[in-house]
C-alpha cells in the first residue's frame, strides 16, 4: 500500500486541477445565467476536498515510483478523472443516467467526441462549455503523457521518441519542466489563436470559444447537433478549421523546438511530412470522386471534403455534412481513414502515422531480401536506427489493436447491433475518432440509443485506445500482479 | 530470354498434365452423354500441342533456375494454368463471357470456390466435373508449392517451415521426390476415402465424386445452388464433411511423416493443435449462441454450426444454410473467421494459423518486456528458434495483406458496390474462402451480377492470395526488374 502513495499524491494534484476547471463553465456563463451553477460548484468543492485529503494523507511520503506503479498511475488517473468529471453532468438539469454521464465524460477526456446528447443547440451553455473544456484538458493531458510517460514505458514502438528528458532521472527533471512549460504555452496560444480566428470569421463568442477548445484538442464536441454543419456555408471557416485541426495533429514537442531556435525540425520530421501528404492526397482523390458524382460549387465541395477528411484523419470527428451519402467509395474511404490517426505527440488518437511508416519500411526491406537474400539492410526513422525491438513492440501494438477490434465488434454484435455499427463503433472508440458509420452512430446520428452494456464497453475502449492499448492491457495481464 | 527456358519447360509439363485432366470430365460422363465433349477434347488437344511445342523448344536447355525466375515461374504457372483451364468453359454450352469463364477457372484453381454460375443443379455434368477437378488440381498444386517453393523463397515467415529438402540442391532432390510421392499418395487416398464415405452415407456417385474432390481441396464448389444445403438433413454427412475438411486443413507433409514412422508428429505440431482448438471453441460458442436464439433439434443445430464454421475456417466456403441469418453475433463472427485460414502446408488459404501464433508470441514477449525491461527472451515455435527475420517477414505479409484488403475494398466500392460487399468480396478472394457477406455475394448469393472490372480484380486477388501475396507483389515492384 505504501507504494501507492506517490500514485495517490499525483492523482490528487490532478483532481485539484480538475476541480478548478469545474468552476470555469460557471465563470464563463455567469453565476446567475448558469442553470447548473450549483452542480458545478458542488462538484468542484467535493472533488477539491477529496484531492486535499489525498494530498495531506500522502504528504512527506516517498515520491519514488516503481515502474509497475507507473502503469497503475497512468491508467487510474484517466479512469478517475473521467469518473469525477462526470459528476457535474450527473447532477445537471439533463437528468442523465450514471452510464450516460460517464460515457460523455470519458468521450470528452479522451478527446473522442462520441456523444449521447441530442438537442445540443438548446442545451444549457455551462454544460456545453464543460464538454469542450473536458476535451481541452484531455488534449494537453495526452501531449504530456506522450512526453513524460509513454516512451519511457516503451509502449508500441514509442521508444522511438525517447529524448534525454524522458529518462526520469534527477538530471533530466529540469529539462522536462522546461519542455512542459513550452508545451502548455504552445497549446494555450494555438487555442486562443483558433478562437480569435473563428470569431473574426463569423462565429459567436460562445461558438468560437467552444470550438476553439475542441479543435486544438482534435476532440470533436460541438455546440450543435449539426456539428460543424452549422458553419458549412462558410468556406473560410471550413478552411480555418481544417488548418487548426492539422495544427493539433502534429507533434507538439516539435513546435517547442521550433520556438527554441531549432528551425525546420517540424518540416524535416518524417511523421509530419507523411501526415500532410496523406491529407492532401486523400482530399484530392475524394474531391475528384465527388466532382464526378455530384453537382454544386466546386470550391465549396473542395472545402467540405478537406474539412471532413481532415476531421476524421485527425480523429476529431467533427462533420459538416452527412459524408456517408457521398457514395460507396467515400464510405469505404472513411472507414479506412478512421484507423490512421495523426502524429505521435499530438492530440490525435488512432494507430498513428509512424506505425504505418515503420510497417512499410519492413515491407520494403522484405522485398529487397527476397531478391537479395544476403543484403545487409539498416532501418532509419528520422535519422534514428530502428531496432528489431522497436519493430516487435509495434507489432505487439498492432496485433493488440486488431484483437481489441475483434473482441469489441463481437461484444457489440452480441448485444444485437448490426455489423457496421459494431465494427465502426468499436473502431471509433479505439481510435478516439468520435462518430462511427451507419445509420445509428454515423456522422448524423449519436450514441444515445445504444444499450448500457455497449456504452460501458465503448468507455473502456476509448480509455484503452487513448493510452495506446498495451499500457492498459499489461495491467490486466496475470503476469502484472505476480511477484 | 534464355533464362526463361527452364520456366517455359516446367510450365509446359504442367500444361501437358492439365490437358490430360481435361479428358477426365468426358471420361467420367461418357463421350455420348457429355454435352461438351468436343469443347473438352478440342481444348485438351490444343493445350497439349502448345505444351509439346514448349517442351521441344526448350529441350536440352539449361535447367538451372535463377532465384528471380523462381518468382516468375511461380506466378506465371498459376496465371497460365487458370487461363488454359478456362478454355473448355468458354467453348462450353454455357455461352460464357471471357471474364466469367476466367473467373470460374481462377476460383477453381485457387480453391476459392466463388462462383459466377447459377442453375448448377441442371448444369451439364461434364462442366461440374471440370470445376471439381480444377479445385482438386489446385489443392495438390498448393501443397507442392508449399514444400518445394515457398519456404525456399522465404515468403511471409514461411522460412519457419524449411526442411533439408527445400534447399534445391542436387543432394536434396531425391528427398524432395520421395516427399512428393508421399504427398500425392496421401492426397489421393484421402480423396478416395472421402468419396467412399459420402457414397456410403447417401450421396449419389456423381455428388460423392464431385464433393470428394472439392472437400479435400477445401475448395467449396458444389453440384447444387444450395451448396451442401442439399445434404443438410443428414447430420452424418455434415459431420463427415467437417471431418474431411479438417483433414484437408492440416499440414500434408506431417501425414507423410506419420506414414514414414514418425508417429505423433501431427498431434505434437503447434499449428495443428491451435487449429483444432479454434474449430472446437468457435463451434461451441456459436452453437451456444444459436441454442439461445433459435429453436430446433439441438444436435442438428450443432452439426450445422460445426460444418459451416469448419467450412469457413478451412476456407472451403461450402454453406449448408444461410448463416447470415443466425444473428448479428454470428455475422460478425463469420467475418473474422474469413481471415484465419488453416495450417501452412495444407490446401487452405487465409492468413494461416501460425501467423496469429507468432503475433501472439510477440505480444506476450512485449508484455514481459514492459514489466522486466532487461529480461532475456527467446522465441520458439515447434522447437525451432524464431528469428527476428522471420518475424519481420511475417509483418511484411500481414501489412501487405491489409494493404491489399484496403486497395481491393476501395476498388470494388469505386465500381459502386456497397461497403460490406466490397470488404467481404476482397477478403474472400484474398483468403480463398469463396462466399462473401451481404445479400449479393453471401452464402446464398453468387458473383454473377458483379461488374466485369470487379471480377478481374477479384481474379487477381485470388491468385495473389493463393501465392501468399508477397511472391506476386515482389514481381510487380520496380526493384524486381532492375539489374
Amino acid at each position: 500500500m505504501k507504494d501507492l502513495s506517490p500514485v495517490t499524491f499525483i492523482i490528487s494534484i490532478m483532481l485539484a486541477l480538475l476541480s478548478v476547471f469545474m468552476i470555469l463553465p460557471v465563470a464563463f456563463v455567469g453565476f446567475t445565467d448558469s442553470p447548473n451553477a450549483e452542480a458545478f460548484l458542488f462538484s468542484a468543492t467535493g472533488v477539491f476536498t477529496l484531492a486535499l485529503i489525498g494530498m495531506l494523507m500522502t504528504r512527506g511520503h516517498s515520491r519514488y515510483l516503481k515502474p509497475r506503479y507507473m502503469f497503475i498511475l497512468t491508467i487510474s488517473s484517466w479512469f478517475l478523472i473521467s469518473l469525477f468529471a462526470a459528476v457535474p453532468l450527473y447532477f445537471s438539469d439533463l437528468n442523465l443516467s450514471v452510464t450516460d454521464a460517464l460515457f460523455e465524460s470519458v468521450s470528452g477526456i479522451t478527446t473522442t467526441g462520441s456523444t449521447v446528447f441530442s438537442g445540443l443547440d438548446e442545451m444549457s451553455p455551462d454544460i456545453l462549455y464543460w464538454r469542450s473544456i473536458l476535451q481541452w484538458i484531455g488534449g494537453i493531458g495526452i501531449i504530456g503523457m506522450f512526453v513524460a510517460v509513454l516512451p519511457a514505458l516503451g509502449i508500441g514502438g514509442m521508444r522511438l521518441f525517447t529524448t534525454e528528458s524522458s529518462e526520469w532521472t534527477d538530471k533530466a527533471l529540469p529539462r522536462m519542466k522546461t519542455l512542459g512549460r513550452g508545451l502548455v504555452f504552445v497549446y494555450v496560444s494555438f487555442t486562443i489563436l483558433c478562437m480569435l480566428t473563428y470569431l473574426a470569421s463569423g462565429m459567436s463568442v460562445f461558438d468560437a470559444v467552444n470550438h476553439g477548445f475542441t479543435t486544438i484538442a482534435t476532440g470533436g464536441f460541438s455546440t450543435s447537433d449539426q456539428s460543424m454543419g452549422k458553419f458549412a456555408d462558410s468556406n473560410l471557416l471550413m478552411l480555418e478549421a481544417s488548418f487548426f485541426l492539422i495544427l493539433g495533429a502534429l507533434p507538439f514537442f516539435l513546435y517547442v523546438r521550433e520556438i527554441n531556435g531549432q528551425h525546420g525540425v517540424l518540416w524535416r520530421d518524417q511523421q509530419v511530412r507523411a501526415f500532410l501528404l496523406l491529407v492532401i492526397v486523400v482530399t484530392l482523390i475524394m474531391t475528384t470522386y465527388r466532382l464526378w458524382n455530384e453537382t454544386g460549387d466546386p470550391f465549396s465541395l473542395f472545402t467540405a471534403t478537406l474539412f471532413n477528411v481532415t476531421s476524421i484523419l485527425t480523429t476529431a470527428g467533427f462533420a459538416s455534412e452527412e459524408y456517408q451519402l457521398w457514395g460507396p467509395f467515400a464510405f469505404a474511404g472513411f472507414f479506412f481513414l478512421m484507423f490512421v490517426g495523426g502524429c505521435s505527440g499530438s492530440t490525435t488518437g488512432g494507430m498513428k502515422i509512424f506505425r504505418f511508416q515503420l510497417s512499410f519500411m519492413v515491407l520494403r526491406e522484405q522485398f529487397k531480401r527476397l531478391l537479395h537474400p544476403r543484403a545487409v539492410l539498416t532501418r532509419k526513422y528520422n535519422d534514428r536506427a530502428v531496432s528489431d525491438e522497436i519493430i516487435a513492440s509495434m507489432i505487439a501494438y498492432a496485433f493488440m489493436f486488431l484483437a481489441c477490434l475483434l473482441a469489441g465488434t463481437m461484444a457489440l454484435s452480441f448485444f444485437g447491433l448490426d455489423f457496421i455499427t459494431s465494427l465502426s463503433g468499436t473502431l471509433t472508440a479505439l481510435t478516439n475518432v468520435g462518430p462511427g458509420l451507419g445509420d445509428t452512430i454515423g456522422p448524423a446520428g449519436n450514441f444515445q440509443s445504444l444499450p448500457d452494456e455497449v456504452k460501458w464497453i465503448l468507455c473502456f475502449g476509448m480509455i484503452a485506445g487513448r493510452l495506446e492499448l498495451l499500457s492498459v492491457m499489461v495491467v490486466l495481464s496475470p503476469g502484472f500482479w505476480k511477484g
